[in-house]
């Protein structure tokens, strides 16, 4: 049995961080004595609990130990930063650190080094090369042999975003989800968060999914690019092509946007539409040649906004802006998050569970749609802070457009 | 083996209607011959098919030819209806005909007699107390001892609304249910169908859940009330319950409408709320004394509307207002179909089945709720000419009052 | 400011219970400073906290302490419990004690005294008329002129069942849900439980809606009634009328049981299956005169078990056994709930829902469905010990009768 | 405006097809008008109908036609194919054929041939090198500059599989998704389905989420692969970590498979496990070196079944298996289409979207979802041929390997 003191600091009494806490040591087969707990006594202060937990072995002890610091949760005397050796291309050493996607510092040769570029599931990359230590993540397949990373859970501290429930800000929710909220003040929200992002210099950045067109909300949208609330678009070939198709035909999967009369689906439409970019050659090029002169990826492109499109193995075409390789999409998508400061999903699953992967925990989230399933799977999959709102995506970003852009007037 | 002759008209081409017939025919044991097909050769033209339908015997030919009746099938000889006396209270004589929603005429003593108020699931009683006879509707637990009873499919016509779709008025969908379709265009047609019933001189029936109120829906519904969009709401405890304790508290089964941070539930205000008004005798005593100051009840009290709540078994209370014998909740809502003109069930399945199963079909119908399987079912269970709308009821509302409120503002 | 101590103890620091009573108290715009805190120090140790709570006011204090009641937060000093006079049949006095599902215990003239059939949401009524006082719980419809009943929060204790979870019995979870579940082990669970209430000659209740005949459950049901783990059943008129509909015609809202094949619905059938045992008199008299033979009504009667329908405003007919008025059910559902041991709850919101409402929370719960808002909307409305499962009902009834009827075999 | 006489002969009565197409017809703002319509007279009948569809340019008119056929709808006086070469690689001449998944025939010099390997949304690639012309589809993304490819919708036939409905064998469903549907006879149906592709020599195709690991199935399908049910399986990344994650640390997404407690997600093993894996070299090398030694991979290494991983944006390492170009993935997946003569799909939209894509319409095909979003997404994409169970996806395997392995016995 070996054993570790690890500490715990924050609104632990009203956020039930600290049950999770003890819910991962016990689904670790672990075990704890809480040694000591000061409890912060007025509603806004911060509690501190001190927590011997003991695991089989040393392995097992040092797994727990890297879930834990997924809650914030800190060795007390937490040493040196162990460091291996990767001896294959794409393979970390065995028992290396698994990282989270919080503040991360790492004690190197008795100095704390912080993190560049937090993000979940990577490994730790030691940078000695220079005259101080450097330390990034890096995700498993971009490893490469003799690369230093670090194994075990020594030498690591996290630190938790501060949760701004208390002040009167931009409440996270942990995963409570409902269709039932006053969605207008829900709208106001997300409103004033772009707007403190822009504010603060940020960027805004958006995921989206073919729902975004399906809806008829692809004018909002527009409107948005235009206002400067899309500063990056991470989307699949469905959301492009599924605008690109309305663009040019007027349909977008066969509904026709301007009756609402749906039918089942469009065959034949999409796949002329992709034809027809791939033969431009690109995105912007279909509008630099006037072939393209409207929708989402029009504006983007004419806005000199940005735009990662990552394909799917469902994907038809696809457009020639598609990264095929999924990995190299990733990369894509890394190489956008550099001062983003706020991030929304739209109707999509699959790119809004991609993203938060990448996402700092540190980065605001808030996932819109109009299947419940979609905000739960992306909070249980580790971005908890992800705000949950499920709503009608066409009607929520036809408001949004009402609260953002001053001339916004209803189609 | 028995056979009878019979025949369907309309858009049978583009509706699928006749798909429907022969699957129940299948359904049902029966065979069938089709013995003309006059097809519409152009494409708003009208088709008409003869069928010669047989079953087993005739028990099993006259239910099948009862239930091809709610496909609008008639026969092409119907004869005479053939009519028996109930021996039992709340009994019909075996064999009874089983009424549509359809409007419906029977043939007594040679002449053709129509059926006031048409209802699925009814009897047809025959009143020939009069110089000419009559029919109407009576459900099952309202009939009596030595009432005339029509039996069998003889001698019974009915007529399938007229399909608006060709001529570009508002178009029915037959259950097809999406929240992929442009909301912004199906929230006008909503309000163009409430203009157009209004002024037809017909009223607006609303049916609502308690997902109105937590939804923050319950300010644009004020507003909808006060501009005369509302004539009659059916509703049970929940609705009111919720409506009025957030009126009273500023709270919704403890969903803090002003801020939009959600709880888990209120306990204690709503049951607190529903004392409050049994105190005080009823919802219009309650507004009268003027304790209860705002909400929708208290604008339908104010602006003399009607309003029915009936109850169920998961009440608590309940309001002194709400019928708590089902039997009599579904008479009240008969009471206040003449005249309906447009119906929007709103966020509630329980409700809207209740009043889909009462209301003809040609009243227009549409079904609004977040969650698909509330549309579908209702469609499902004989409102076929039901209208289903999937999305958020919060925003939809807000978006109903901007469209149909001149003054209307953002709150 | 009115300030009151109050203490809560338990498995505070794993079960994310303190962090919803200080949510509770910031709900109810209450403020608190927590005076001490002892840590239960080992995974298997009680913890205990002490905390001052603040309100505006006496009535916002008092409301306050009812509310965290609920979540078994009972006063320091409670004092002596006041009790107030009913002035008006079916009307509380204002100030009214809520209850709780929990065990509980009133303080009156020095002594404590445990409150008879403890439900949520009702009145405690005081009956003195005895030798020693009694109370019990009594719903606001119930209620009459003269009638004590407890005010405010004084001189009440609640006791939270002791969670078995460390124990490793049958492990409650707090609103977990999720379709993403080793079902097989869960179908286990259940079994268990049922076999351990019956060996503790205890009664099973169920609660079922219409999807355990559409599953084509009902031969399932009928041999786990057969089999003896059947006592009560709650259902509305659905269940009996398409169960009976399923024996009279071999079908189920149209649903072919024998060829699996589906229709949209099945008109008809049911209005004439509900006739058949209208004309009966009952659903026992049609077993008893030979008209009823077969399906899960026919074992209830047959094996003389116990049955409680309650109508709902959708409802055809009903059958002569439904209460049509919603609060007559009620009282019959009470008056069944005598030595229930174990609920199981499948494919029902409504009546799943009626039943919480009335169970004491030291029943073991659990909910059956393929829709997860209905286990989710079970726990938010205080049904905290309920189980969800969301799986798909006809495959679990099957599964639930291979564990417990010995000679069960695959139809 | 422009007209072509075209005719569909098939079970038109009672399919619902016809309505379809007119709706097609309108939604290409075509014209119709119907010439001939025989009816088959009997249930089991075949009917024909001639309809001369207008358009109003030829180009408007050759799509219309095209999307004709993937209803089945040929023109009555085909002529000949119209070829045209490509002039950039990965793109299609303007006015290219878009593919329907239906057996297609092409007219070339006077002689039909027939289309090689038919898939929705592809290019027609006709070969005239050697001395009888061939032609083959071929997705955009492959086709080469030089290339012949047919354009417009002349000098080609399609023919809709043959209905197996009225001959009592395994009847498609059109989009009829319920999960109230009697699951047992559902499960007995997919069993005959596999069992008849086996003794027909025939493959089956299994299209697999990481569901089938969640809901505690594998164990099952491990029986499965053994029996020789699983003759290929698609799958994305998830399925396979998952699978292999639970195989080597008892886990999957920190699901605790033996005590069926979940929890929320399992950060850190499964990533350790791909890492492992990666080591290795292949699942296949890790199964060689003993380090993968239970689990679906495992079962399908061991008794050399063929897999296809392909990868997704949101997918961690990837496993050293998986195509991390989709476009690859999806060639791959062609590649072992051959011989499919039964396909099921479990848990996934992703993967069941991507196969439905590329698989003839010939081939039955089964989606099991507990969502019912998933079945009617794949419908809804052109896969008609669809069959929908919406189910427990673990208790749907259970008892598919009760029915399919002898020896099968509950865990």
């Amino acid at each position: 049995m070996r054993t570790e003191t690890v500490e715990i600091t924050g609104h632990l009494m009203d956020s039930g961080i600290l049950s999770r806490v003890l819910d991962d040591i016990r689904e670790y087969d672990g075990d704890y004595v809480i040694d000591r707990f000061d409890v912060g006594h007025d509603a806004g202060d911060i509690s501190r609990a001190v927590i011997s937990v003991s695991a089989e072995d040393d392995e097992a002890l040092q797994r727990l130990l890297m879930r834990l610091q997924t809650r914030g949760v800190n060795q007390v005397d937490p040493g040196e930063a162990e460091v291996s050796v990767c001896e294959q291309d794409g393979v970390f050493p065995d028992g290396f650190y698994s990282s989270t996607n919080l503040e991360t510092e790492v004690r190197l040769n008795g100095s704390w080094v912080l993190v560049d570029n937090p993000e979940m599931d990577c490994g730790l990359v030691v940078d000695d090369s220079g005259a101080t230590a450097r330390v990034h993540t890096l995700p498993m397949a971009d490893v490469k042999a003799g690369m230093k990373v670090v194994s075990g859970a020594s030498g690591i501290k996290v630190r938790v975003p501060i949760s701004t429930r208390e002040e009167g800000g931009f409440g996270f929710m942990e995963s409570i989800v409902s269709s039932e909220k006053p969605q207008a003040v829900l709208v106001r929200q997300v409103a004033d968060g772009m707007r403190q992002a822009k504010e603060a210099g940020k960027k805004v950045l958006w995921v989206g999914g073919p729902g975004v067109v399906h809806t008829g909300a692809a004018p909002a949208m527009v409107e948005l690019v235009k206002a400067g609330y899309v500063d990056v678009l991470f989307a699949g070939n469905a959301l492009a092509t599924h605008d690109i198709e309305a663009a040019l035909y007027g349909t977008s999967l066969g509904v026709d946007l301007a009756m609402g009369q749906g039918v089942e689906h469009g065959h034949e439409h999409h796949i002329r539409a992709i034809n027809t970019i791939r033969k431009a050659g690109s995105i912007k090029a279909a509008v630099d040649q006037g072939v393209l002169t409207g929708g989402i990826m029009h504006a983007l492109v004419t806005q000199g906004k940005r735009f990662v499109l990552v394909g799917s193995v469902r994907d038809d075409g696809p457009l020639p802006d598609v990264h095929t390789d999924v990995i190299e999409g990733q990369r894509a998508m890394r190489a956008e998050l550099a001062d983003v400061g706020y991030c929304v999903m739209v109707a999509t699953m699959l790119h809004s569970v991609a993203t938060g992967n990448i996402l700092p925990a540190s980065i605001p989230l808030v996932c819109v749609d109009i299947n419940p399933a979609t905000v739960t799977k992306l909070a249980d999959r580790g971005s908890s802070q992800a705000r949950g709102i499920v709503t009608d995506v066409g009607l929520f970003l036809e408001q949004l457009a009402v609260e953002l852009v001053p001339d916004h007037r209803r189609r």
